[in-house]
């Protein structure tokens, strides 16, 4: 089975997307997971553009990777440097990666507008680079730029352009598809062309989204020959996005037998997908293939009906098999079913004709429809699971709390403070507390009041707060009246839990998610000790 | 010029999208407006599945069509009843669509599992179900569901019960990738193999998007002899969705030279998107090709100064041909010339030495690494323009606020209060008001201070208000203590803008955020009567 190599570009190319900024610091932790995630080729940024990059290749040398090459992206040098004088160049060899890539111009267009160079000009620009780079690193990939674009209307050149890297002695030949607009068919015929034309060219492929075609033009170039794929996890990048490698990996794994990561690293590409997401501050995008929420969601009936008979029918692949799984949306039937799966993974035993599921049924449809949305908050479905059996928890029990702000200065943050008070084993405790925001201000004053009972609570760190804006009731009611759910991760050095509020007002939807919260890790730690 | 007709199903295998859910009314809307955009086929629904489909085809037959026809939308007969006495087929007709669309198994474990009879047996279904239709109908379309799987598994019995629907008398023969699995080469090998058996059938394409790959398919289907393409608005569909006919679209009228809606219409498929996603109730996705809010964004600086020289040099298309826009991002990656594009486009002059832009440039990468995101908040960066020109606002000042938010009540929402002091046109006002949230109640209170002086802030409407945590925050400080940044879009009737805030304090980023759109307003009011 042959080889192919990804090189991801997120921590460069997909840090152009739209409201995507990364620190030094989550370019770090990403390149981490991409390493262990089996990813050959890293490239971090482009240490000449600005302070984070430059900080990332810094930072980056104290750390060890077990897979990948870390790659350093630039220009080819400036027409009026010789390469031993370009501060582009020398930028590239100051972060002492093992690979250096740099992309130059392979359209006519670019190099005399873009560029402002005459097109004879542009090959040595590419050629001196290429070989001074070559003579101080162990591997240099040239991006050719616009290739395809390039081929369509000057062919010519856009071979001689590549032809001058090759020479100089670049270990491979990326063909970029940098605008986004070739069919899957010109990325094959010129795929084709090039392989004729320079059979011993080791060629890549850098495809972007913009006709929607970025999978299928880079399986397209390795079905024809390509043996290196560059691409982002997610698809992000500039404008509509890099090729998804999310989406890559998986085709050319499972459909079209390639060795790329390996189907035990595969089996961890949905962690991967959100773990960037996150770190990005990017909303997951649902109905995104293999690692979205909705790729194995099932919602007609008789999709569920007959994927109950056998998954095939409804599912081109497990998906275990790059880490998703399946899910069954809550409508009529499937329902039950569903509630029963998860009072079963959460160890309460419960027959499908036990009225409390029913009940259980009847009463998630009704919050989920005011915007509650329990498949992500596992440990509120539990405490509305336990109400639901006649358990309810009863470790404290609320009676009053207020909040103010106060902003007395132009450029001064606010000043929080809250008050609450709350029965707890039968004494009434009334505390206050300042804090960061209203939110801090009632969470430190609750559990000031709660502390002196249940020590235990002082290990609870809010690992993540989110906000959302219920579009559903904004269209209602507008702006700032609109409806907000709130969901708080919480962790203590041992578990993880997620909780839940909705309200039209942002404290009241916040204090819920902050009450079970604090509720699941009491019940929790009663479950342990017991 | 060859014709391609385009098959929207947005209202029936759109429908299954999760979280999408459209009421009677909805469909109707969406219906006219994909017949005002030259879409050929319109399927409106399941008559015979549930109470909404069958009410829209009650309503839509006072509707007259410019440009579609409408489909009804069900599956062959039940082996269990004859074609007369099968309550789906009659309820396929007492829709009285022009156009009757039934679904067949083409697969054969579909036919022995999920359907249960007999291999032979389901080609009778076939067979029949077409013939009874067709003496009834003008036009009955086969959707040939799971044919490229069960062309794979079974070439001979899927080529049979293709060959059943055409000896019948269906008009087209739509191949389905049912479960979106198949890879574009495969898709490509079918269809050729098809159009040499079946030489005088006319073929459409229905693709699902699990491996990312609908559109390319989609493509593929159409440039090896198929004349129809299935597909969806914005591509919604059960799990990863339909080919997204906003990008089959362009890509066919625009890269492939087929006539499908015209020109002049395409340059209204974006205005089209975004009111089906706004009817849906749903996010619209930024990076969507063609139609995305980010698809002719750009950020990198080399890009924009590119750009400015020759638009050619980043973008596929000119935006406008689908009634896109191009967009300049500011970021930390901005460089200048990105603060020269925007300050022009607000109809600022400035030179690209003025000592303005250097200042600007930095103040905005300083407020980017505290979490400001000015590419999505144009009125915020016009008012720190402003500042920056030494033209600052001066329509009030901010003195004092204060916020209360009591709860007394276990199942009560809290009541929020606020009060505000400013000083408008020399004199000081101070007021209160009540809200739905803290937020609402500040916003309230600070309009009643301020509309006695400006009686046309009674025209803003918030019309959508976004939390967001800053994750690069979250780790450094922990939970409810984060910085978030909260981003309001404001509206008059006339216009529409975006201002943001950022803080520890959910309060005060929302404050930065509504001090910001009232400003705007005011300053947009002033330059318009001035």
């Amino acid at each position: 089975m042959q080889n192919i190599t990804i090189y991801d570009t997120t921590l460069r190319d997909g840090a152009q997307a739209e409201e995507l900024n990364l620190t030094t610091q989550d370019k770090v932790r990403i390149a981490q997971k991409l390493d262990d995630l089996g990813i050959h080729y890293i490239e971090g940024g482009w240490p000449g553009s600005n302070p984070t990059d430059r900080r990332f290749f810094e930072e980056i040398k104290s750390c060890t990777f077990k897979n990948a090459k870390l790659a350093a992206f630039g220009s080819t040098h400036m027409a009026k440097f010789t390469p031993e004088k370009d501060p582009n160049l020398a930028g590239l060899l100051e972060a002492e990666t093992p690979v250096v890539t740099i992309f130059g111009k392979t359209w006519d267009i670019h190099a005399t507008i873009a560029l402002g160079v005459p097109l004879e000009r542009n090959l040595e620009l590419i050629a001196n680079s290429v070989a001074y780079l070559k003579a101080r690193v162990d591997e240099v990939i040239f991006d050719a730029e616009h290739f395809f674009d390039g081929f369509k209307r000057n062919p010519e050149y856009a071979i001689k352009a590549l032809t001058a890297a090759f020479e100089a002695g670049a270990d491979r030949l990326v063909l970029c598809d940098t605008n986004g607009g070739s069919l899957t068919s010109e990325i094959g015929r010129a795929v084709g062309e090039v392989r004729k034309l320079l059979p011993e060219a080791r060629l890549g492929i850098h495809a972007h989204n913009d006709s929607e075609l970025a999978v299928a033009n880079s399986l397209e170039a390795v079905r024809l020959g390509a043996v290196q794929v560059q691409g982002t996890i997610n698809g992000y990048g500039e404008r509509c996005g890099n090729a998804n490698l999310c989406s890559v990996i998986p085709n050319l794994e499972l459909k079209m037998g390639f060795e790329v990561i390996g189907k035990e690293n595969l089996a961890r590409l949905l962690p991967v997908a959100n773990f960037v997401s996150e770190i990005a501050n990017l909303r997951p995008f649902m109905r995104q293939p293999f690692v979205g929420a909705s790729a194995f969601a099932h919602k007609g009936g008789i999709h569920v009906s007959a994927i109950l008979k056998d998954a095939r029918t409804y599912e081109h692949i497990p998906p275990e098999t790059v880490g998703n799984e399946r899910r069954v949306l809550l409508s009529d039937q499937a329902g039950k079913s569903n509630i029963l799966f998860k009072a079963h993974e959460l160890g309460y035993k419960l027959a499908k004709d036990d009225p409390t599921v029913d009940r259980l049924l009847k009463e998630l449809k009704i919050k989920e429809s005011m915007g509650y949305e329990y498949s992500v908050a596992d440990a509120s479905f539990e405490l509305m699971l336990r109400e639901a059996l006649g358990k309810p928890l009863d470790y404290f029990h609320f009676r009053h709390f207020f909040v103010v702000d106060a902003k007395r200065e132009e450029d001064a943050e606010p000043m929080s403070e809250a008050t609450v008070i709350v029965d707890v084993k039968g004494q009434q405790e009334h505390t206050a507390a300042t804090g960061m925001g209203p939110v801090n201000a009632l969470d430190r004053a609750l559990r000031k009041g709660l502390e002196l009972f249940y020590p235990r609570l002082g290990e609870i760190r809010l690992l993540d707060f989110k906000v959302r804006v219920l579009s559903g009731a904004v269209r209602d009611t507008g702006g700032t009246a609109s409806f907000v759910r709130v969901l708080i991760e919480s962790g203590d050095g041992t578990d993880r839990w997620t909780t839940m509020g909705v309200s039209h007002n942002i404290i009241e939807a916040s204090w819920q998610a902050v009450v079970d919260a604090i509720n699941y890790k009491l019940f929790k730690d009663e479950m342990a000790e017991a």
